[in-house]
């Protein structure tokens, strides 16, 4: 739930929180967003966040006109107005108001302070079971709102118990609807390196991981799932989580790997340790 | 300019017409539309357009939870509260409110009426210049809001000085932005198939033109239109206008052709003939 949201500068109360029915990002999915999250009640990696925020700007070339300390400022702000300590932070760039439904004039920097659900323990402890679907997502490297493939599919995740779906396309494996995904065979830990949203726990878990492991970022084929030992998801509002199963296909011994728990205890103790380089305190 | 809104049947000045931010339609763009126009003050092919809406919602898997004479009666009431006589008519259903940024509560049906611009004479005159672009819709079918490509590309439409864009995919020729494509050899009319959204103008021109010429409704080659006569376009908000040029490709004479002319003036004869099928008077 919305608690808090700063629109182009102005913070107001979620409830209060809207946009006229005229905006592009309603009207054209024309917007861009980002998710970071609190780690200790502080903003967690919102610097890299950031970095992506402002690409996936210019590749849709939406103008974003926020200086990365004024933007950070802005988010400090909202957390403070919202007076939560675990929350989600969503950057939200639209088109902004259009007058004939099409026309571009200026865009909307929305800034909101959710609720926080991460993924709960239990999760981790048993391992979660993954539907397949043969989906490309389009401009997958920009963090667009089209996520209309998924929630059109929301029927058939729940009739299948599934905890989200794995995308693949052309008999390649992809990504999850808003997570990334990874193999381990023996003690190498492998996640498909093109078409996919890269996200920011996906770099910080392989960064982490190849201090340990071998690590390849490369094209991941269907096939290779029926031979992985261990696989796991990465998202910022999951952390890392264990997956057991793909559709009807057992992953390894179908329980969470040891290679997959460590590394989700070396993420434990990263966020542990973290200190966000910047303060607004 | 939107000057009234519909919101799950509640009507407001279009200054007023706002959404909450917690709407999957802006969140997640999950969200489907159409769009009509009047003609003499009344709703223009607006039974087609409730069947293409009704698929839109039904292939998107949001529940559309009204009538099609409850939608037309809001669609009246909409129309004449914003006091306009010719008008945009937009039909949006969107995701509506969710709690996590994800999760399906209600859907929001919203309707409104704008100020219309159709294209102007001059351009029916002189034909129009196209910029072509490689670019295949997901989901071409469903008249989903994600017209996010078509945005992006704005600077270069601009650039080109452009009418719209002309996309296609894998040598075929497809569609425009949010119109339709029509090539004429001789006394032939013909109009890519598939990949496409339908478009409402589209089936009245080939219904209108099936009665003195060939109409071919099939795959359209990109070379195909080197080989043309003429060209056209077809959208709710331009009725048929002709198409002089594609890139630096001349289309024919680079003239508005005989055939697209006669077209125009039997689709200008319809509309001034069309009665709609009922009445909220």
């Amino acid at each position: 739930m919305i608690v808090s949201c700063c629109i182009n500068g102005e913070i107001v109360p979620g409830t209060q929180a809207s946009i006229p029915v005229s905006d592009l990002g309603l009207l054209r999915g024309y917007a861009i967003f980002d998710f970071c999250r609190t780690a200790h009640g502080k903003p967690f990696l919102l610097e890299k966040h950031l970095v992506r925020f402002r690409r996936s700007a210019a590749l849709m070339e939406l103008p974003l006109n926020y200086t990365d300390e004024e933007i950070t400022k802005l988010v400090y702000d909202t957390l403070e107005h919202s007076g939560l300590q675990e929350a989600g932070i969503r950057l939200l760039l639209t088109g902004g108001f259009t007058p004939d439904s099409f026309t571009f004039t200026e865009p909307t920097l929305i800034i909101t302070a959710e609720h926080l659900a991460l993924a709960p323990e239990k999760e981790v402890q048993t391992g979660v079971k993954l539907m397949s679907h043969t989906y490309l997502r389009e401009m997958a490297e920009i963090k667009t709102t089209n996520y209309s493939e998924a929630l059109r599919l929301r029927h058939q995740v729940k009739g299948q118990q599934a905890y989200d779906i794995l995308y693949h396309h052309n008999g390649h494996i992809l990504e999850l609807t808003r997570s990334n995904f990874f193999i381990v065979k023996g003690q190498t830990i492998i996640t498909p390196s093109d078409h996919i949203l890269k996200g920011i726990t996906r770099r910080t878990v392989l960064d982490l991981a190849a201090t340990v492991y071998k690590v390849e970022e490369r094209a991941v084929l269907w096939h290779e799932l029926a031979e992985a030992d261990e696989a796991f998801l990465t998202g910022t509002n999951k952390r890392l989580v264990p997956v057991a199963k793909v559709d009807d296909q057992q992953i390894g011994t179908g329980k969470p790997g040891k290679v997959t728990l460590h590394v989700y205890q070396l993420f434990r103790e990263f966020e542990k340790n973290y200190q966000p380089g910047y303060s607004f305190a």
